[in-house]
Protein backbone atom coordinates (compact mmCIF):
# COMPACT_ATOMS: atom_id res chain seq x y z
CA UNK A 1 0.00 0.00 0.00
CA UNK A 2 1.56 3.20 -1.04
CA UNK A 3 1.80 5.70 1.36
CA UNK A 4 -1.14 8.65 2.46
CA UNK A 5 -0.87 11.92 0.94
CA UNK A 6 -0.16 15.16 3.71
CA UNK A 7 -0.45 18.15 3.23
CA UNK A 8 2.16 20.13 5.59
CA UNK A 9 2.03 23.82 6.44
CA UNK A 10 4.90 25.03 6.22
CA UNK A 11 5.97 28.98 7.07
CA UNK A 12 9.50 28.30 6.62
CA UNK A 13 10.18 28.71 10.99
CA UNK A 14 11.62 26.37 13.12
CA UNK A 15 8.95 24.45 13.99
CA UNK A 16 7.50 24.11 10.54
CA UNK A 17 10.90 22.94 9.11
CA UNK A 18 10.65 20.03 12.58
CA UNK A 19 7.30 19.08 11.29
CA UNK A 20 7.73 18.45 7.74
CA UNK A 21 10.43 16.48 8.97
CA UNK A 22 8.02 14.23 11.16
CA UNK A 23 5.66 13.84 8.23
CA UNK A 24 8.19 12.52 6.22
CA UNK A 25 8.43 9.53 8.23
CA UNK A 26 5.15 8.44 6.91
CA UNK A 27 3.81 10.38 4.36
CA UNK A 28 4.18 11.71 0.93
CA UNK A 29 3.94 15.15 1.19
CA UNK A 30 2.35 18.34 0.06
CA UNK A 31 3.94 21.76 1.37
CA UNK A 32 1.86 25.07 1.75
CA UNK A 33 3.06 28.29 2.42
CA UNK A 34 0.48 31.42 3.22
CA UNK A 35 2.12 34.57 2.67
CA UNK A 36 0.00 37.77 4.34
CA UNK A 37 1.82 40.55 4.13
CA UNK A 38 3.61 40.08 7.05
CA UNK A 39 6.97 41.76 7.69
CA UNK A 40 9.49 39.31 6.83
CA UNK A 41 7.44 37.03 4.19
CA UNK A 42 9.87 37.15 1.63
CA UNK A 43 12.90 35.86 3.51
CA UNK A 44 10.48 32.87 4.76
CA UNK A 45 9.04 31.75 1.24
CA UNK A 46 13.02 31.58 0.53
CA UNK A 47 13.23 29.32 3.31
CA UNK A 48 9.98 27.37 2.76
CA UNK A 49 11.32 26.74 -0.57
CA UNK A 50 14.91 25.51 0.37
CA UNK A 51 12.84 23.31 3.13
CA UNK A 52 10.78 21.94 0.14
CA UNK A 53 13.74 21.31 -2.27
CA UNK A 54 16.02 19.98 0.80
CA UNK A 55 12.79 16.97 1.30
CA UNK A 56 12.59 16.64 -3.03
CA UNK A 57 9.17 17.71 -2.44
CA UNK A 58 7.54 18.89 -5.52
CA UNK A 59 3.91 19.50 -4.86
CA UNK A 60 3.78 22.75 -3.33
CA UNK A 61 1.08 25.56 -3.05
CA UNK A 62 2.14 28.99 -1.94
CA UNK A 63 -1.29 31.13 -1.36
CA UNK A 64 -1.05 34.87 -0.65
CA UNK A 65 -2.94 36.97 0.88
CA UNK A 66 -3.76 40.54 1.46
CA UNK A 67 -6.54 40.77 3.51
CA UNK A 68 -4.90 40.21 6.93
CA UNK A 69 -2.55 42.93 6.22
CA UNK A 70 -5.43 45.35 5.37
CA UNK A 71 -7.67 44.29 8.31
CA UNK A 72 -4.35 44.98 10.68
CA UNK A 73 -4.65 44.94 14.29
CA UNK A 74 -1.07 42.49 14.48
CA UNK A 75 2.20 43.92 14.51
CA UNK A 76 3.45 41.26 12.19
CA UNK A 77 1.32 42.77 9.55
CA UNK A 78 1.09 46.61 10.36
CA UNK A 79 4.27 48.64 10.34
CA UNK A 80 2.38 51.00 12.75
CA UNK A 81 2.31 48.74 15.57
CA UNK A 82 5.66 47.73 16.92
CA UNK A 83 7.00 43.82 17.47
CA UNK A 84 7.18 43.18 20.73
CA UNK A 85 10.16 42.02 22.15
CA UNK A 86 9.69 38.60 24.47
CA UNK A 87 7.80 38.87 27.56
CA UNK A 88 6.81 35.31 28.28
CA UNK A 89 5.71 35.77 31.82
CA UNK A 90 3.40 38.40 30.65
CA UNK A 91 0.24 36.92 30.58
CA UNK A 92 -1.36 39.30 27.77
CA UNK A 93 -1.39 38.25 24.13
CA UNK A 94 1.82 39.93 22.39
CA UNK A 95 1.22 42.70 19.54
CA UNK A 96 2.62 39.46 17.11
CA UNK A 97 -1.20 38.18 17.18
CA UNK A 98 -3.02 38.22 14.10
CA UNK A 99 -6.44 37.68 14.93
CA UNK A 100 -7.47 33.99 14.02
CA UNK A 101 -4.59 33.59 11.57
CA UNK A 102 -4.14 29.67 11.51
CA UNK A 103 -8.10 29.31 11.06
CA UNK A 104 -7.17 31.27 7.29
CA UNK A 105 -4.28 28.84 7.02
CA UNK A 106 -6.24 25.35 7.51
CA UNK A 107 -8.90 26.43 5.95
CA UNK A 108 -7.02 27.00 2.87
CA UNK A 109 -5.03 23.29 3.42
CA UNK A 110 -8.36 21.31 3.51
CA UNK A 111 -9.54 23.00 0.49
CA UNK A 112 -6.40 21.85 -0.91
CA UNK A 113 -6.47 18.40 0.50
CA UNK A 114 -9.85 17.97 -0.30
CA UNK A 115 -9.10 18.36 -4.08
CA UNK A 116 -6.07 16.59 -4.21
CA UNK A 117 -7.18 13.58 -1.57
CA UNK A 118 -4.95 14.53 1.06
CA UNK A 119 -5.98 12.55 3.96
CA UNK A 120 -3.70 14.86 6.94
CA UNK A 121 -3.10 18.47 7.19
CA UNK A 122 0.50 18.73 9.55
CA UNK A 123 0.72 22.41 11.36
CA UNK A 124 3.51 22.46 13.51
CA UNK A 125 1.58 24.59 16.21
CA UNK A 126 2.92 24.56 19.47
CA UNK A 127 0.85 25.12 22.93
CA UNK A 128 3.29 25.17 26.11
CA UNK A 129 6.07 27.57 26.01
CA UNK A 130 4.86 29.22 22.93
CA UNK A 131 3.53 32.79 22.78
CA UNK A 132 0.02 32.56 24.30
CA UNK A 133 -1.68 32.84 20.98
CA UNK A 134 -5.27 31.14 21.46
CA UNK A 135 -4.98 29.49 17.90
CA UNK A 136 -2.15 27.43 18.90
CA UNK A 137 -4.32 25.20 21.80
CA UNK A 138 -4.93 21.64 21.35
CA UNK A 139 -8.87 22.65 22.32
CA UNK A 140 -8.93 24.82 19.46
CA UNK A 141 -7.54 21.94 16.82
CA UNK A 142 -10.39 19.52 18.75
CA UNK A 143 -12.65 22.26 17.58
CA UNK A 144 -10.80 22.49 14.25
CA UNK A 145 -11.27 18.77 13.22
CA UNK A 146 -14.91 19.12 13.99
CA UNK A 147 -15.43 21.85 12.03
CA UNK A 148 -13.35 19.53 8.94
CA UNK A 149 -16.27 16.55 9.66
CA UNK A 150 -19.12 18.55 9.34
CA UNK A 151 -17.78 21.27 6.69
CA UNK A 152 -16.68 19.27 3.94
CA UNK A 153 -18.13 16.56 1.62
CA UNK A 154 -19.58 13.18 3.71
CA UNK A 155 -16.64 10.86 1.82
CA UNK A 156 -14.08 13.37 2.69
CA UNK A 157 -11.56 12.03 5.55
CA UNK A 158 -9.13 14.92 6.41
CA UNK A 159 -7.68 15.37 9.48
CA UNK A 160 -5.23 18.09 11.26
CA UNK A 161 -1.88 16.55 13.31
CA UNK A 162 -0.34 18.26 15.50
CA UNK A 163 3.04 16.37 16.11
CA UNK A 164 4.87 18.91 18.86
CA UNK A 165 2.21 20.81 19.98
CA UNK A 166 2.89 19.11 23.39
CA UNK A 167 6.81 19.74 22.93
CA UNK A 168 8.72 22.36 24.71
CA UNK A 169 10.78 24.26 22.22
CA UNK A 170 14.61 22.75 23.14
CA UNK A 171 12.44 19.00 22.81
CA UNK A 172 11.72 20.74 19.60
CA UNK A 173 14.87 21.43 18.47
CA UNK A 174 16.20 18.06 19.59
CA UNK A 175 13.74 16.28 17.74
CA UNK A 176 14.46 18.06 14.03
CA UNK A 177 18.17 17.49 15.53
CA UNK A 178 17.18 13.70 16.04
CA UNK A 179 15.58 13.49 12.18
CA UNK A 180 18.04 15.14 10.77
CA UNK A 181 15.83 18.00 9.76
CA UNK A 182 17.53 21.22 7.72
CA UNK A 183 16.90 23.73 10.58
CA UNK A 184 20.48 25.66 9.27
CA UNK A 185 17.67 26.64 6.23
CA UNK A 186 14.53 27.43 8.47
CA UNK A 187 13.78 31.30 9.26
CA UNK A 188 12.20 32.57 12.79
CA UNK A 189 12.87 36.03 12.81
CA UNK A 190 9.88 38.59 13.26
CA UNK A 191 11.82 41.45 11.95
CA UNK A 192 14.41 41.29 9.78
CA UNK A 193 14.98 39.52 6.41
CA UNK A 194 18.84 39.70 6.28
CA UNK A 195 20.44 38.84 9.69
CA UNK A 196 18.18 38.02 12.61
CA UNK A 197 17.04 40.54 15.08
CA UNK A 198 17.69 37.64 18.32
CA UNK A 199 15.15 39.84 20.49
CA UNK A 200 11.85 39.59 18.96
CA UNK A 201 9.41 36.99 20.56
CA UNK A 202 10.24 34.49 17.75
CA UNK A 203 13.76 34.92 17.73
CA UNK A 204 13.79 34.54 21.63
CA UNK A 205 12.32 31.37 21.72
CA UNK A 206 14.49 29.74 19.34
CA UNK A 207 17.36 30.66 20.58
CA UNK A 208 16.78 30.14 24.08
CA UNK A 209 15.67 26.13 22.90
CA UNK A 210 18.44 26.10 20.98
CA UNK A 211 21.10 26.90 24.36
CA UNK A 212 18.44 24.93 26.85
CA UNK A 213 18.93 21.60 24.35
CA UNK A 214 22.67 22.05 24.17
CA UNK A 215 23.07 22.73 20.39
CA UNK A 216 24.82 25.40 18.25
CA UNK A 217 22.61 27.75 16.53
CA UNK A 218 25.52 28.81 14.58
CA UNK A 219 23.69 28.67 11.27
CA UNK A 220 21.70 32.06 12.11
CA UNK A 221 23.61 35.42 12.35
CA UNK A 222 21.45 37.53 15.28
CA UNK A 223 22.28 41.14 15.45
CA UNK A 224 22.17 40.47 19.26
CA UNK A 225 25.17 38.21 20.09
CA UNK A 226 24.80 35.37 22.07
CA UNK A 227 26.67 36.45 25.38
CA UNK A 228 24.57 39.63 24.92
CA UNK A 229 20.93 37.65 24.93
CA UNK A 230 22.49 35.01 27.27
CA UNK A 231 22.85 38.15 29.96
CA UNK A 232 19.51 39.33 29.16
CA UNK A 233 17.75 36.17 29.73
CA UNK A 234 19.77 34.90 32.60
CA UNK A 235 20.98 31.77 31.04
CA UNK B 1 -27.29 52.07 24.63
CA UNK B 2 -26.25 51.74 21.12
CA UNK B 3 -26.77 49.02 18.57
CA UNK B 4 -23.96 46.37 18.33
CA UNK B 5 -21.39 46.18 15.01
CA UNK B 6 -22.62 43.38 12.90
CA UNK B 7 -20.52 41.99 10.22
CA UNK B 8 -23.18 40.76 7.58
CA UNK B 9 -21.51 38.70 4.59
CA UNK B 10 -22.96 40.12 1.38
CA UNK B 11 -22.48 38.13 -1.65
CA UNK B 12 -24.43 40.65 -3.46
CA UNK B 13 -27.25 37.20 -3.94
CA UNK B 14 -30.68 37.31 -2.23
CA UNK B 15 -30.32 35.36 0.54
CA UNK B 16 -27.26 37.83 1.56
CA UNK B 17 -29.67 40.65 0.35
CA UNK B 18 -32.33 39.42 3.00
CA UNK B 19 -29.86 38.40 5.89
CA UNK B 20 -28.34 42.11 5.22
CA UNK B 21 -32.30 43.61 5.84
CA UNK B 22 -32.45 41.13 8.58
CA UNK B 23 -29.61 42.41 10.46
CA UNK B 24 -30.14 46.04 9.89
CA UNK B 25 -33.07 46.12 12.00
CA UNK B 26 -31.23 45.57 15.03
CA UNK B 27 -27.45 46.24 14.42
CA UNK B 28 -25.03 48.94 12.80
CA UNK B 29 -23.78 47.51 9.89
CA UNK B 30 -20.57 46.26 8.46
CA UNK B 31 -20.79 44.42 5.30
CA UNK B 32 -17.98 42.04 3.82
CA UNK B 33 -17.81 40.91 0.61
CA UNK B 34 -15.41 38.08 -0.97
CA UNK B 35 -14.47 37.65 -4.24
CA UNK B 36 -12.63 34.51 -5.13
CA UNK B 37 -12.54 33.96 -9.10
CA UNK B 38 -16.12 32.78 -9.16
CA UNK B 39 -17.16 33.17 -13.18
CA UNK B 40 -19.90 36.06 -12.42
CA UNK B 41 -17.14 38.29 -10.00
CA UNK B 42 -18.05 41.03 -10.92
CA UNK B 43 -21.82 41.23 -11.06
CA UNK B 44 -21.68 39.98 -7.92
CA UNK B 45 -19.58 43.14 -6.39
CA UNK B 46 -21.74 45.46 -8.25
CA UNK B 47 -24.45 44.21 -6.57
CA UNK B 48 -23.05 44.38 -3.28
CA UNK B 49 -22.05 47.71 -3.22
CA UNK B 50 -25.75 48.57 -4.96
CA UNK B 51 -27.07 46.63 -1.66
CA UNK B 52 -24.39 48.43 0.44
CA UNK B 53 -25.55 52.24 -0.91
CA UNK B 54 -29.26 51.34 -0.32
CA UNK B 55 -28.90 50.84 2.80
CA UNK B 56 -26.30 53.35 3.56
CA UNK B 57 -23.31 51.16 5.20
CA UNK B 58 -19.84 53.11 4.53
CA UNK B 59 -18.23 50.65 6.17
CA UNK B 60 -17.40 47.58 3.94
CA UNK B 61 -14.72 45.15 3.14
CA UNK B 62 -13.81 43.58 0.32
CA UNK B 63 -11.49 40.72 0.15
CA UNK B 64 -10.41 39.00 -3.39
CA UNK B 65 -8.71 35.63 -3.06
CA UNK B 66 -7.51 33.63 -6.07
CA UNK B 67 -6.00 30.45 -3.90
CA UNK B 68 -10.01 28.97 -4.20
CA UNK B 69 -9.22 28.81 -8.36
CA UNK B 70 -6.19 28.18 -8.29
CA UNK B 71 -7.18 25.16 -5.90
CA UNK B 72 -9.78 24.49 -8.52
CA UNK B 73 -12.22 21.47 -7.76
CA UNK B 74 -15.48 23.43 -8.89
CA UNK B 75 -17.46 24.94 -11.83
CA UNK B 76 -17.57 28.06 -10.42
CA UNK B 77 -13.90 28.88 -10.28
CA UNK B 78 -12.78 26.86 -12.94
CA UNK B 79 -13.70 26.96 -16.19
CA UNK B 80 -13.20 23.29 -17.18
CA UNK B 81 -15.86 21.87 -15.14
CA UNK B 82 -19.72 22.36 -16.23
CA UNK B 83 -21.95 24.26 -14.00
CA UNK B 84 -24.60 21.54 -13.22
CA UNK B 85 -27.98 22.30 -14.20
CA UNK B 86 -30.63 21.99 -11.45
CA UNK B 87 -31.39 18.84 -10.25
CA UNK B 88 -32.50 18.98 -6.45
CA UNK B 89 -33.53 15.44 -6.25
CA UNK B 90 -30.13 13.72 -6.95
CA UNK B 91 -28.50 13.46 -3.39
CA UNK B 92 -24.93 14.51 -4.66
CA UNK B 93 -22.92 17.23 -4.04
CA UNK B 94 -23.52 19.57 -7.02
CA UNK B 95 -20.47 20.80 -9.31
CA UNK B 96 -20.51 24.04 -7.91
CA UNK B 97 -19.46 23.04 -4.66
CA UNK B 98 -16.25 24.68 -3.38
CA UNK B 99 -14.24 22.76 -1.12
CA UNK B 100 -14.65 24.29 2.31
CA UNK B 101 -15.65 27.48 1.14
CA UNK B 102 -17.52 29.52 3.63
CA UNK B 103 -14.88 28.73 6.30
CA UNK B 104 -12.50 31.02 4.76
CA UNK B 105 -15.44 33.78 4.09
CA UNK B 106 -15.98 33.38 7.65
CA UNK B 107 -12.77 33.56 8.43
CA UNK B 108 -12.07 36.59 6.90
CA UNK B 109 -15.13 37.80 8.85
CA UNK B 110 -13.80 36.94 12.25
CA UNK B 111 -10.63 38.45 11.74
CA UNK B 112 -12.46 41.51 11.07
CA UNK B 113 -14.85 41.47 13.57
CA UNK B 114 -12.59 41.14 16.01
CA UNK B 115 -10.12 44.22 14.93
CA UNK B 116 -13.88 46.79 14.53
CA UNK B 117 -15.06 45.71 17.18
CA UNK B 118 -18.48 43.36 15.92
CA UNK B 119 -20.29 41.07 18.05
CA UNK B 120 -22.05 39.50 15.03
CA UNK B 121 -21.40 37.69 12.23
CA UNK B 122 -24.35 37.40 9.86
CA UNK B 123 -24.60 34.92 7.08
CA UNK B 124 -27.24 33.74 5.03
CA UNK B 125 -26.89 29.90 4.75
CA UNK B 126 -29.56 28.28 3.96
CA UNK B 127 -30.09 24.53 5.31
CA UNK B 128 -33.03 23.05 3.46
CA UNK B 129 -33.99 23.55 0.17
CA UNK B 130 -30.93 24.28 -0.58
CA UNK B 131 -28.09 22.87 -2.80
CA UNK B 132 -26.89 21.06 -0.44
CA UNK B 133 -23.31 21.95 0.83
CA UNK B 134 -22.18 20.75 3.61
CA UNK B 135 -21.34 24.21 4.71
CA UNK B 136 -24.80 25.32 4.85
CA UNK B 137 -26.31 23.18 7.98
CA UNK B 138 -26.74 23.91 11.35
CA UNK B 139 -24.29 21.54 12.45
CA UNK B 140 -21.64 23.25 10.53
CA UNK B 141 -22.01 26.69 12.54
CA UNK B 142 -22.58 25.24 15.60
CA UNK B 143 -18.56 24.08 14.95
CA UNK B 144 -17.59 27.24 13.93
CA UNK B 145 -18.91 29.29 16.79
CA UNK B 146 -17.40 26.86 18.95
CA UNK B 147 -13.49 27.56 16.60
CA UNK B 148 -14.10 30.67 17.13
CA UNK B 149 -15.01 31.03 21.01
CA UNK B 150 -11.37 28.70 21.31
CA UNK B 151 -9.64 30.57 18.88
CA UNK B 152 -9.98 34.17 19.52
CA UNK B 153 -8.72 36.07 22.23
CA UNK B 154 -10.32 35.71 25.95
CA UNK B 155 -11.92 38.83 25.68
CA UNK B 156 -13.73 38.22 22.26
CA UNK B 157 -17.37 37.67 21.90
CA UNK B 158 -18.37 36.99 18.31
CA UNK B 159 -21.17 34.92 17.26
CA UNK B 160 -22.24 33.68 13.86
CA UNK B 161 -25.84 34.28 12.84
CA UNK B 162 -27.71 32.41 10.40
CA UNK B 163 -31.19 33.81 10.38
CA UNK B 164 -32.61 32.46 7.48
CA UNK B 165 -31.06 28.77 7.63
CA UNK B 166 -34.13 27.37 8.13
CA UNK B 167 -36.21 28.95 5.59
CA UNK B 168 -37.73 27.81 2.39
CA UNK B 169 -36.61 30.08 -0.87
CA UNK B 170 -39.91 30.94 -0.79
CA UNK B 171 -39.60 32.26 3.06
CA UNK B 172 -36.85 34.30 2.33
CA UNK B 173 -38.68 36.03 -0.57
CA UNK B 174 -41.80 37.08 1.48
CA UNK B 175 -39.42 37.93 4.13
CA UNK B 176 -37.31 39.97 1.82
CA UNK B 177 -40.44 41.82 0.46
CA UNK B 178 -41.83 42.51 4.17
CA UNK B 179 -38.51 43.81 5.36
CA UNK B 180 -38.31 46.22 2.06
CA UNK B 181 -35.09 44.17 0.94
CA UNK B 182 -33.77 45.63 -2.42
CA UNK B 183 -34.04 41.92 -4.50
CA UNK B 184 -33.96 44.30 -7.46
CA UNK B 185 -30.35 45.07 -6.81
CA UNK B 186 -29.26 41.00 -6.12
CA UNK B 187 -27.65 38.41 -8.31
CA UNK B 188 -28.00 35.04 -8.39
CA UNK B 189 -26.92 33.13 -11.28
CA UNK B 190 -23.63 31.63 -11.12
CA UNK B 191 -23.09 31.28 -15.06
CA UNK B 192 -23.71 34.87 -16.79
CA UNK B 193 -23.31 38.60 -15.57
CA UNK B 194 -25.42 40.65 -18.26
CA UNK B 195 -28.68 38.69 -18.65
CA UNK B 196 -29.39 35.52 -15.92
CA UNK B 197 -29.12 32.48 -17.59
CA UNK B 198 -32.35 31.37 -15.30
CA UNK B 199 -31.49 27.68 -15.15
CA UNK B 200 -28.37 27.06 -13.29
CA UNK B 201 -28.47 25.78 -9.70
CA UNK B 202 -28.73 29.25 -8.41
CA UNK B 203 -31.24 30.79 -10.97
CA UNK B 204 -33.64 27.54 -10.66
CA UNK B 205 -33.82 28.03 -6.92
CA UNK B 206 -34.55 31.83 -7.10
CA UNK B 207 -36.98 31.51 -9.91
CA UNK B 208 -39.29 28.92 -8.61
CA UNK B 209 -39.10 30.70 -4.74
CA UNK B 210 -40.48 33.84 -6.56
CA UNK B 211 -43.04 32.11 -8.59
CA UNK B 212 -44.07 29.66 -5.01
CA UNK B 213 -44.20 32.87 -3.16
CA UNK B 214 -46.67 34.88 -5.91
CA UNK B 215 -44.39 37.30 -6.39
CA UNK B 216 -42.75 38.57 -9.94
CA UNK B 217 -39.05 38.39 -10.25
CA UNK B 218 -39.58 40.97 -13.12
CA UNK B 219 -36.57 43.00 -12.06
CA UNK B 220 -34.03 40.45 -13.16
CA UNK B 221 -34.00 39.34 -17.02
CA UNK B 222 -33.52 35.60 -17.79
CA UNK B 223 -32.29 34.12 -20.97
CA UNK B 224 -34.67 31.19 -20.34
CA UNK B 225 -38.13 32.81 -20.62
CA UNK B 226 -41.08 32.42 -17.21
CA UNK B 227 -42.87 29.71 -19.41
CA UNK B 228 -40.31 27.29 -20.36
CA UNK B 229 -38.86 27.68 -16.98
CA UNK B 230 -42.07 26.63 -15.39
CA UNK B 231 -42.53 23.45 -17.86
CA UNK B 232 -39.08 22.39 -17.29
CA UNK B 233 -39.98 22.38 -13.34
CA UNK B 234 -43.58 21.70 -13.70
CA UNK B 235 -45.07 23.95 -11.76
Amino acid sequence: MGKKLAVVLASGGMDSCVTVAIAAEQHELALLHVSYGQRTARRELRAFNEIANYYGVARRFIASLDYLRRIGGSSLTDDRIEVSRANLDSAEIPTSYVPFRNTHFIAIAVSWAEVIGARYIYIGAVAEDSSGYPDCRPVYYEAYNRLIEVGTKPETEIEIVTPIIHLHKSEIVRKGVELRAPLHLSWSCYCDEDIACGMCDSCYLRRRAFLQAGFEDDLIQYKVPVEEFRKAIKL
